[in-house]
């Protein structure tokens, strides 16, 4: 593939930060990748269209321009200091599929359309942007002028709408719940993503085909509340220890999650900041509070309401028992977004006819894919076996695993 | 009690700090103590030493000089910002005692000497001083040298031993293993002080008889190192989970203190420090790593040993199963100092005599009554009821129950 090649080494190289790329959200970076890509299509002869947020379309029409295409794509933004492949590797994939479909002089018989999205990572570059995804929302009508306004770069200090008009774009237009696509001109989404996770290298397979995106319930900035005081002179019935019940709320649900997992449910569960006020805190004093993070993920919002009321009831009972208080407020819900099952179907059957080991597994990250998902459009995952995450500089695709993928997204796109 | 009325107040007012107090060890406010109890001292016509760590000793000479005599007494430092009455209680309430012994005309059968006893909140003062309770083992000859020249001022930046010569003092006498007291001119130390805890207030009790002083065994500075990967990309079995490992870990500890309690065993066990790294944590990361502290305290050292056994018990087995890394360290033990059964006897007997209602009771912090334990001196203690724990503005002492206290350890020193 010395179109993937020469696509992907291009990027790194010109978007280098260090050790990794930088390509910021509505920055020189992205920007870069934009133009990159686009050159890349106008050589393929490919009509191109940009919208009023930014997003690039490079579209192969099909025998039959008047029947709905697919839709191809992923994020050509990164992380500060991420990988190179994160996002780039699926909007590559889909530009070397029609590269391919042209070469060969096979003409598809629907419109394919390859879409570079904007600012998928925007939660790394704009404080107050907690949702992300903000290209494929703005594209489907789904971004509200809040967002716009209230998402914050980190660097600038300017808004996010001021800086999508500083490069020539259309904030009012995006506020306005605007569509950049109409949905009756698309039969669905399809995303080639490098899998964030262990899963396929641990495995062994090359390829996964994503059974939904998993939806959060989280509490970002929650705490329990005891009281300090000595931890010689004061016995156990008049501690108010919020270690101590920090420790029992998280190995309860550490033991519900392990429920969840042996009745073949979908589930993980991350308590990722956990301390004591480093202020007050001391190794003779019973800690008096403990502030913490809890981040719930599932493909089944059930079972996500399931640990909602779990740790409510929990902290109740711990509350009560070892006289502490929690502070929880409210659970930050995303929901979970089911891929499509027929596009599931297709994707293991021509996964199968190519002779490519593929497994069927969760997203635990966050794709534009699930905003398609949501939006009413049919959408489906190809995973690429990477190794060490994402969002770092030790991405490491195989270039042979990438091809696998492509392939099975270019059968797919031929369909 | 008007002397003792006088004196405290006294105290609070040219000690002032704030709210509360600060009597620096081996500084102004220290030293002003040692001069108003030596005042007093003097006005009763008792007899004065001062010794080459700065203790000051009060002797009212019994009808038999020959015989060995009672010492009591208690510290004149605070911590900084602490309250009036932690360590000062015990000094007047001796000067009190003996000076009712005098005013009735009553001499004693032997000598009591009320000392009035530097830094035993060094440990406040002086970094790398961990053990504290300076004066009483510079008087009992077991302050080693490194400790004098390895406390260092947080203040000033200079040596303990430093601040010592600077006050008057020989700080070679002390590294010498000078002692200031012959053991066998004395049958005994007893020592009155506020209680830390809440015990005697909660159980509506006003004088409690020390049974020991706990030892400890504990943990300065551990960690749980697991491994940071994406919260939600990663499924369980390839997750090392350093928060969720801590959670079992003290909450397996927590069962075990629990059973110790349930077999009637003394210990109090509190993780006061529990913390995922700032710089690294984040909502939507696995915690790779979480640093803490121990303190397990006990009268009884098998019971620390035994608490040990689990902590390492627990951390192979947790560490094996979780896939995490428990750095612990050395415990650091300070052995828990039983009083004497006698002299506890005696206590309990007078009390009840008295008409005074007394509770036999661990104490949780340290005191220098324990040095004179390790030291050989049979040692008892006297804890006076006390409101919001010590080493805070807030300690609330009522008269009435130090006079209690003072009228039980006016009755043992006349024996």
């Amino acid at each position: 593939m010395p179109l993937a090649v020469d696509l992907l080494d291009t990027l790194k190289r010109q978007t280098a930060d260090g050790d990794g790329v930088s390509r910021e959200t509505y920055g020189t970076g992205e920007q870069f990748a934009h133009n990159l890509l686009r050159k890349a299509a106008e050589n393929l002869g490919l009509e191109i269209r940009i919208d009023f947020a930014g997003n690039l379309y490079m579209t192969l029409p099909g025998r039959d321009r008047s029947v709905p295409g697919w839709i191809t794509g992923s994020h050509l933004d990164s992380v500060p200091m991420g990988g190179n492949y994160d996002g780039s590797a699926g909007v590559v994939a889909g530009v070397v599929a029609v590269a391919a479909m042209r070469k060969s002089g096979y003409q598809p018989a629907r419109d394919v359309t390859v879409m570079g999205i904007r600012a998928e990572e925007a939660s790394s570059w704009f404080a107050g942007s907690h949702n992300g995804h903000l290209g494929s929302r703005a594209a489907l009508g789904m971004l509200p002028l809040s967002e716009l306004n209230g998402a914050i770069n980190s660097r600038t200090g300017r808004s996010l709408a001021q800086h999508i008009a500083e490069a020539g774009f259309d904030a009012n237009a995006i506020a306005a719940g605007r569509k950049a696509l109409e949905r009756e001109r698309f039969l669905g989404y399809v995303e080639l993503h490098i899998e964030q996770g262990p899963v396929l290298e641990k495995r062994a397979i090359p390829v996964g085909v994503v059974t939904g995106i998993r939806g959060s319930a989280r509490l970002r900035s929650a705490r329990c509340v005891g009281a300090y005081t000595h931890s010689g002179a004061v016995p156990h019935e008049y501690r108010s220890d919020a270690v101590l019940a920090m420790a029992e709320l998280c190995y309860r649900l550490d033991l519900a999650w392990e429920s969840v997992r042996e009745a073949g449910g979908d589930l993980v569960f991350t308590v990722g900041k956990l301390y004591t006020d480093p202020k007050a805190h001391a190794l003779t004093k019973v800690p008096g509070e403990a502030d913490f993070t809890m981040d719930f993920r599932s493909q089944d919002l059930g079972t996500l309401n399931g640990m909602i009321s779990r740790t409510r009831e929990l902290t109740n009972d711990i509350g009560q028992r070892r006289r502490v208080r929690f502070e929880l407020g409210d659970f930050n819900i995303s929901e979970p977004a089911l891929m499509d099952a027929r596009l599931q179907e297709i994707l293991m059957r021509e996964a199968h006819a190519l002779g490519i080991n593929v497994l069927a597994m969760p997203s635990g990250a966050g794709h534009d894919a699930q905003d398609f998902s949501q939006a009413g459009y049919p959408a489906a995952m190809i995973f690429v076996r990477n190794g060490h995450g994402s969002h770092n500089p030790a991405e490491s695709l195989d270039l042979a695993d990438l091809a696998l993928g492509t392939q099975l997204l270019a059968r797919f796109l031929a369909s």
